[in-house]
């Protein structure tokens, strides 16, 4: 039951111990004073880490697609038109929830392995002189396609048309691994899970929302409880929850972001980026290409490959995990069997990295696949030479 | 940061260590086959416990709270009647959260410490020849009062009117702790959390859908997407999730119906009882009076104890906090400060009780109250020598 | 497997779960640098509970039966005469030890719950006037009796015979529960355990030796390797161990000497002596009496409590065990079947000790005894309320 | 604190968390029934490991240092000959103790690197005719140079010589990696250790006794108490232990055993050669050479390589860890300077295996020596490829 290697999909995210111990408390009392010790730094830490010094912070135990429900239902109202670009799976699922939800949704089709074309939702913005668009939806980074997508420039379309649609952004497989501007990108609502760049199990939507997003909320008329963030703010202001809250995984929060500050965002960073300079190296020694179409897509947190046309990449998968025990990610929707996919998020080591790429390697070779053993190691090796740090333990 | 005594709240429970680790587990992947090898023996071990062979079962990554969401926006469309009764905090809460979805809710009134009136039920419900009320609301287990509900005679008067409306009931304090049978008492959902009767942390909202609730779920037209059941179903059949699951909480969910089955559904409600008639007796021998009205409403999971006229109970609460470092819930709503309440549900032995017993004592003297030390350890003492028993021990 | 109801054996005792969990480190590579950070604050704290500013701490992978054998071999060679008094099992075991060594002991016996005859030490350290004693032995807190001895007076006694001999101390059951005075009593070998006052899972023996006893392994001859101290000190002067350290128990060593030391030795013993009145009032009130002669004899640790003539005491152990799921210990030695013990040492509250008073109470009826329920629990109450604090949580 | 990489030292090894939560126990009366029931399997389960019907299996609350001592002190008296041959640090370790404690020990030296004489040791034990000898020390596994030795050729020493000597054997870092045939080699004395084949923390001596050495332990007069086998036996014998027992470590030990013979002891042994081979490979590719000097002397559990004349392979490991944070084992006494090392025993997978080879060849780029990157990972990977399985995840 228990695995020893690490695990490779794009999240849940290996575990450091520290916050899985954090993570699994006894049972504390979510009515007595000690429970604002917990909510209150885990609330201040989420927003550092977006790099926010105005949105509210509001924590739901649910994972990340009830972030999105949280993003919709607390700003639109029925028959309200948003505008969305699908170029990958999580894109698709959420254009998906706003139909659901009775809203008037205007998809921007766009190539899997491209980002959300940001002058193309500038055209739209501008043509919109009715203003009937309410919210812009932002996939940060495609966890399907391993393609992150360039925000402050939707920001930008935005402001130069005028444009006073909300900018609600999934940065679920990028917040926290990844360079994340709330402030300065004027992102309206935020949604990120507990489960990828804050390294926990998964169980929480983690949101904020900015000034004008909390204004929209009084206006919005989409049924919500559950998710409803009035009730947040409202047991927020006295330390307490509308429900029962997961406190375990609140006090894991408040440790994930103290160890996630005391690192230092921009080292958090540099060290997603390294370690995925690394296995992207391997690709390129695999002789193989990403899935992302271009270096400025490049996901630091996840890579999807593509494989030889006419080789089944799922099989890589199914065969890594029953011979090595070790997990990769499939490929979904259009880039099912296209490409098979590589997490490098959450707490990962250099030398972690490198037995995840050894172990791809030796599946494509038993798989047929013309690649030479030790050449994607290799290939990562030197790129790790050059830079590996201590990581995480130093600042545990 | 880690409490030794033992926590007297109705939930959150004291949660046993196996059941902590079982939760507790390094990150798996979702999408391997050793999911299907914890969720489906998870979902198995929920209908036992339900004492259901029809239901299909449904867990979410929520609280409870998301659970009556689930029930509601499942099965009802927009103006749908409803009908429930307010008689506590949380048949409150969850009326609250028909209006918030536009639901036409029919509230009786009741006397908080009396049950739900069935009698009027089965009066309104006969006298709706038009069969505008679409489903029934049953808190079976009042959390705020101490009261538990007849669900059976709710489902009689259903039958006696021929009424097709849904029954929906609430059993998140009771189900798992005190008996509850979906099958014979025609529960069409039945809604409960993890962090009681299974004593594993918050997290989980657990529901079960009968197959005319099933039917149900394609006419319903309130938005729903994070809680919607068909989309659970079709992972389910897959052995997958819709999303990402808290596969460590499913875990612990397996392991928690395992070992309640273990035991023996009959022997863990006796143990919750015999218990429960310790409290009874202490509270008696203190010469106080529980808020539910009659031995029939007493609920074998949590206690509302009143205090004398002019006392405010809360102080009890608050004290044995500070100065025993042991918490009780307080009274909510309309019986703030005019109860206190000792919870005794999930995981707890006599010996346990005991010293939440002489706890409560110790802060009720303290604060005035003319309570003679030790009188109601003794009446306690006197019903647990006849019955104890080793408890989850036998079944670990 | 896994108990709910907290133990009252005289140790191995309650473990906080935060000291579990130092104690269950990952394996870290003790030849690293890391060592040495968890190693020299472990001494250094031990140092400090032991209230010595001289002495050098040696922590070997045993139990304390191990911290005799070091003691005795690194300080004594074949036929050295010691002074020791029988008058419990701990005492007698240490005697027992001396004999297998090749030791001349001269045993000065003593009833069983009578402390340590210092008057009778004195007497035979003067009349040795060939200086032929080595070593005085004392227990410090016989476990067996629950009585403490008075080390300051045997150091007394040496002094004024002007007597050379070391005086080696076992502090197993009293040392970080009970005020200990290494440099003040002029202690030259002290012994402790991980599993008692340090709340550690048992495998650690604790040492302490004085700058004479330093001295005296110079000359000792008696065969050892595994308990050399000489070897301890080289490897300790390089952070290094001379065998395999037990690293995780001493990075729980680390952990508990600092919370006992951010508590406050002083409030630590006020916690132990408050529970210990507790108990007491609760045997006086049952009408029962201590195995401890006189009240300046008392443990704060355990209390061995006399059962009436034609009882066997031990029943009250075995049926507290089957029926209630609660540990005592049992009668030993020259007091088998005469007393149980409860053992009070290590994590323990006010709250957990009543509900083992109370389940004291309910065993002793269920065996006939004439004990009134609720009295001893009603009696612990008082002495409970008028001190009762927050304990651990406060310094955790 | 907590490290996430793999540990490459000899011993403690990686440890299963399964393995870790079984030793990590809450307290239990370890004089109740129910410590026999943790007590006896792991006793009966060590002997199974040994290959052993008649062996009886003491184990102590110490490390495998003590092992060595409870096997000298238990059969032999002061003065009392002693065979040993010194090939490595471990085996001239248990050399020094013999000394310590007043035997007269025969030592022939032998080239580090080198297995146990066994040609000379039969010379030796011929000529032996007044039967001086009394033991026969064999190190089966030297960890200082990865070198094994044959103990079935010894016990063909002794019987071609018809001697009665017995015969000590250290199996500290080979037992439960490596085949060991207690009773077909006809060994007396077996020590082993928890922390090594055993996956668990360091705390354990584990000894087993043939009927031969038990008979001797009546005659042998070397003063022991903590180590004395006779009070181990009288304790087991009633389910109890002669002082308190490390219970949280012997829960782990029965849990360890039986992970073991479920997996299937020749499976395990195959495990462990088939990761070595992967080791080996490398080190081949690397173009280095390994201490031991011939293939049928190397160990399955650590390799011990040599580097080039004039480099310093200690660097190796302090940069590893340094860089890396990967712990790798330094040379010991005479190949101080000379050799890494790296251990490959307890719990390893292929996969964590070829991140210790990958870290190793970017430590020795790092330090200029001549090799390529991802040549010893590629040639471990081909080893790999052929047999990989998926280890212990199907025993648990």
């Amino acid at each position: 039951m228990f695995a020893q290697n690490p695990v490779f999909i794009p999240g849940p995210t290996n575990m450091p111990e520290v916050l899985r111990r954090a993570a699994d408390m006894p049972t504390l009392d979510h009515r007595s004073a000690l429970f604002g010790q917990i909510l209150q730094p885990a609330l201040a830490g989420v927003k550092k880490v977006l790099k926010s010094n105005a949105a509210d912070v509001f924590i739901f135990p649910s994972t990340a697609t009830g972030g999105w429900e949280t993003a919709l239902s607390n700003t639109l109202s029925p028959g309200d038109a948003v505008l969305a670009a699908r170029h990958g799976m999580f894109s698709h699922r959420w254009i998906d929830m706003t139909r659901r939800h009775g809203l008037d949704v205007r998809v921007v089709e766009a190539t899997w392995g491209e980002g959300l074309p940001a002058d193309r939702f500038a055209e739209i913005l501008s043509a919109d002189k009715a203003r009937t668009i309410k919210a812009v939806l932002v996939t940060h980074n495609e966890t399907a396609t391993g393609v992150k997508s360039d925000v402050a420039a939707v920001r930008q379309a935005l402001d130069t048309a005028g444009h006073p649609a909300l900018l609600l952004v999934d940065g679920v497989s990028s917040i926290a691994s990844m360079d994340f501007r709330m402030d300065e990108w004027g992102v309206d609502v935020a949604v990120a899970g507990s489960q990828k760049g804050f390294m926990l199990p998964a169980g929480l939507a983690i949101t904020a929302f900015s000034g004008k997003a909390m204004d929209a909320t009084a206006q919005a008329t989409l049924p919500r409880t559950y998710f409803d963030v009035r009730d947040m703010a409202k047991g927020y202001a006295n330390d307490a929850y509308p429900y029962t809250p997961a406190v375990g995984l609140l006090n894991g929060l408040k440790l994930s972001t103290e160890l996630l500050l005391a690192e230092g965002l921009e080292t958090v960073f540099a060290r997603h980026r390294r370690i995925a300079d690394g296995i992207r190296a391997a690709v390129a020694a695999w002789g193989l290409e990403l899935c992302a179409a271009r270096p400025d897509l490049y996901s630091d947190t996840v890579s999807a490959i593509r494989t030889p046309e006419g080789f089944n990449a799922t099989e890589i998968v199914t065969h890594a995990a029953r011979k090595y025990d070790v997990a990769f990610g499939v490929g979904l929707g259009e880039v099912a069997g296209k490409v098979f996919r590589i997490g490098h998020l959450g707490s990962l080591t250099e030398v972690m990295a490198l037995s995840g790429i050894a172990a791809a390697e030796m599946a494509m070779v038993d798989l047929g696949l013309r690649i030479e053993l030790g050449s994607g190691v290799a290939a990562a090796q030197a790129v790790y030479r050059g830079a590996a740090a201590p990581g995480l333990r130093a600042a545990a």
